[in-house]
């Protein structure tokens, strides 16, 4: 294990520490239980590292932003069990969603209730102007739903551009890492500059990371990803190599993914073999359009641009991190 | 028309159009179309106009407070939206319900989004310790959001209490409205014992406020209320009167009454003329066994405990209009 892996781990505990106690009393019951069982489930705590590193990357320290760190995951688990209750998503993380554990109204209120908590969180950061940081947080969240509300839209629409999924990816995914990243830098009392860079960094990073999400549910393993790989195209899911590769195609390979677009409204009941020979037909016209390559260039320049963006920041410990920290998530298989 | 009843319109005119302009830009449509549809509702904007008075009646201005006015209001709205997707409400206001006019993914949203514009709002306003004013608010929400809890809970419990019933609606109903006069006086820069004066008039308000709400439904005009009378008792929804008329009943009362608390879960599907047959059952036993009057008797008792909480506050022509207000609401028929 690296000193960065090391190091991750360790923010990792912090942050899943913190999130552990948050949620007192046994009463309401149905909803308690429920908060407590998404905040255990782990995960990556890919926002919350981004926070504290970028918190410390400007001079300040991992303590002065857990609060915040935790805020984040909460604010991203928020979004998760809403956006769940939506997709009519059975699974997450390799377990049953909150509105298949339960019921969609728990689902409903238990998002609500991580919203309200991670207000809380977020409030007991101690900065110079609190209203600022709850601020930036706030827009972070709009944006969120704002991203979230163009993804539904999108999913009855036949004419997405390449260009208006990057509007969505920016800010369904996008803006909680920038935000998380822009946050870090203002706990740690960076300059103008410094913040500008951060979120920037964040920015690009957002935008690499969606797009190898999009590529690894076409070549990851079924069991790390702890979900059906192929699933996006299953479900006629906008992404990234969907459009680009309709964009690219013509003749039969179109009409092909045309018919995968109104999977999105139509879904179409087929065996798992069906299934399966559907997501090897597709996944055969994205690599033969070379938009597996293309995504893989854009995720290889977003990933330089975010590392350029960091340039201007003095040299430390958890800039080498924050680095780190990105190539690995955009090397992940997982 | 009285001068509290010209300042009260005036009141709600200004934080209406506080309102209007708060949802901008055309995309997505739906949530945002959806969005000013809920915003131009109108509704009463009790929580506004008691924060805006109570702002005043600790010496601060009106004007200081439009934005916590106006961002009580987006929570309230907030909460309405979820409610009626979790107690699958066909109508408000007299009009569809949001996620009946659309559907549910986007109600979740408008939600969501709703209560981003709250934070938002409540941000703009200007005063000390802005962390301490959206602690606040923050509180305010997750005990609005516990107080819905309980209220799922109780759905499926046939042991409720009276009492349990008031722990419920001190969350449900009465902290938002305890909440805006706290951050009217914090906003009017009130002393410590002003605030609290001030949050335990919203506190009493509210149980009365939601007494009557109980009544009503029993005793309202169908038309101006904009809903079905006796929809509580067809929906076995545990109001003060059926669990209060509960504890006071026995054989073939009874059993009538916990018939009703089991529609909760087993809608009965009955004609129209039945439903009224039974709302007419039950409202006379309500009457048999004093319960009525017994609300009644503690709307009076809370509305003189509100009074006396304010008692504390210098003269002033505010304090008059919020005595007034608070009469007014705890006499209304709609």
């Amino acid at each position: 294990m690296t000193g960065h892996q090391r190091r991750y781990n360790a923010l990792r505990i912090v942050v899943d520490n913190r999130l552990r106690g948050l949620v007192r009393g046994k009463s309401p019951r149905e909803v308690k239980d429920a908060c407590r069982y998404v905040l255990s489930a782990g995960g990556k705590r890919v926002r919350s590292t981004l926070l504290l590193l970028s918190c410390e990357a400007v001079g300040g320290t991992v303590r002065d932003a857990i609060d915040a760190g935790a805020a984040v995951e909460l604010m991203h688990n928020f979004t998760l069990v809403h956006d769940d209750i939506m997709d009519n998503a059975p699974s997450r993380r390799g377990r049953p969603t909150v509105h298949t554990k339960w019921n969609v109204n728990n689902a409903l209120l238990v998002g609500d209730i991580l919203l309200g908590l991670a207000y809380k969180q977020a409030l007991k950061t101690r900065v110079r102007n609190s209203a600022h940081l709850i601020d930036v947080f706030t827009t972070g969240l709009l944006d969120v739903c704002e991203g979230q509300a163009m993804d539904l839209e999108f999913e009855r629409r036949m004419d997405v551009s390449v260009r208006d999924y990057f509007r969505m990816i920016e800010k369904k995914t996008g803006r909680l890492i920038s935000t998380s990243t822009e946050l870090g830098g203002i706990i740690g009392g960076g300059t103008k500059r410094q913040i500008e860079a951060l979120r920037m960094f964040g920015h690009y990073l957002g935008r690499a990371f969606q797009l190898q999400d999009d590529l690894l549910d076409v070549i990851g393993e079924e069991k790390d990803f702890g979900k059906t790989i192929g699933g996006d195209i299953i479900e006629g899911k906008r992404t990234f190599l969907l459009l680009k590769a309709l964009e690219e195609s013509e003749g039969r390979n179109r009409s092909e993914l045309m018919r995968v677009m109104k999977q999105r409204f139509s879904s179409p009941a087929s065996t798992a073999d069906e299934r399966r020979n559907e997501v090897r037909r597709i996944a055969n016209i994205y690599r033969a359009t070379g938009v597996m390559e293309a995504a893989r260039e854009r995720v290889r320049r977003d990933t330089q641009r975010a590392e350029t963006a960091l340039r201007m920041l003095p040299q430390s410990r958890a800039k080498e991190t924050l680095l780190w920290f990105s190539q690995m998530l955009l090397k992940r298989k997982v």
